[in-house]
């Protein structure tokens, strides 16, 4: 029986993984393709997609039949369920880098943002997409360090987001409307991306001490705006 | 065995339901507070979202146990299975609702939203409180026909949404720069509670008829602008 746990965990394992990358993938192609208002980098993302979702639903499927066979109990359990969760929260993660390609996409050959926001941007870019090369190792190499780093540097990113709002309150914003409803809506979509890594960095804990930080008090996550 | 599972799943089935008739009333309030500029409903909302979450957290808790005592297979794993993700979806709608909640807070004794957006978005409160509705009934009932409703009338609720853009992209619009962020905000939580109601509608029928609509080849989910 052990032995054909863990051999059918670790299929379902390889897939998480491959699931990682191809978010990884999408975060850092959403964020070339807005920083470099890229159509083509726009359109990988976009039809990438589907394949993740199908990844999602295949590792699901996976993890209920393991369930079902194996009746994994203890640490082997909380591994199959948070592996379900992690599928969905990494899904959600792929929908919000498809968001932000799709937003490149409609405006082009325009940049859906205006000039004196790029920066703010460039920010927010590189910082998602440092969080995406930290689920990866997390996940790889079950890093409950790199685990608590992304958790505590999401402060950073709901830090960025608060500056997009500073920004276009400000006078400083003399954008289009358009430009202003795709300023906030992607700087809603990046934060999202950042509290989802935070979800998973919860989860990959829960799975390596048995701890689940969810359920302890913590600062409020998020800014007041989302 | 079979009696210890029965008794434990109802005891977690009696969670899921009161889990829904909170964000029920969660949504019921959301809606009121928006359409009534009334405060006292917008901080109920947000003071009462702690116990959804704290709701979820045990549901997941049972059916984790659950899984390692019972051994659950077939329909009754799928059962646990689809619990646990019910449970995380109706916690997301709890946080949507709070959003909208907090943006009426945020602006009071302001409406977020203009004058001539109020209609618009009496149309949505409606709306979802019927969404919320219908959610509550199909779990008691375990109704397919009421999940398949909620899926087939999502359509109504991305056409509101769609409308929503065309109402700040028109020279009609003549709210401030705020009320703009607050009008695109607003629409995007109110589609997305529509989004996750229908995920709760397939889950259901995930549970009652062993199909998963969420592997069929369906519309695209959500508007371009998602």
């Amino acid at each position: 029986m052990r032995v054909i746990f863990n051999e059918e965990m670790k299929s379902i394992a390889d897939n998480l993984e491959h699931m990682a990358q191809d978010v990884h993938t999408a975060i850092y192609n959403a964020g070339y393709a807005l920083a470099n208002n890229d159509l083509e980098a726009a359109q990988k993302v976009i039809e990438g997609d589907a394949q993740t979702d199908e990844l999602e639903a295949t590792i699901i499927d996976q993890c209920v039949k393991l369930l079902a066979r194996q009746n994994p109990v203890a640490t082997d359990l909380r591994i199959v369920v948070s592996t379900m969760r992690l599928a969905t929260t990494f899904k959600r993660m792929g929908d919000l880098s498809k968001h932000i390609a799709q937003s490149v996409r409609r405006t082009y050959p325009q940049s859906p943002v205006p000039q004196d926001a790029q920066k703010l941007f460039a920010n927010m870019v590189s910082f998602v997409q440092q969080t995406a090369d930290r689920m990866v190792h997390m996940l790889a190499d079950r890093d409950a360090d790199i685990a608590k780093e992304i958790i505590e540097k999401d402060d950073v990113l709901d830090n960025l987001h608060k500056q997009v709002f500073d920004y276009v309150y400000s006078d400083e914003f003399n954008g289009t409307k358009q430009q202003l409803i795709n300023v906030v809506l992607l700087g809603r979509f990046f934060e999202r991306i950042g509290d989802h890594a935070v979800s998973a960095a919860r989860r990959v804990l829960f799975i390596v001490s048995g701890f689940n930080p969810s359920l302890t008090p913590t600062r409020d996550e998020g800014t007041d705006i989302d």
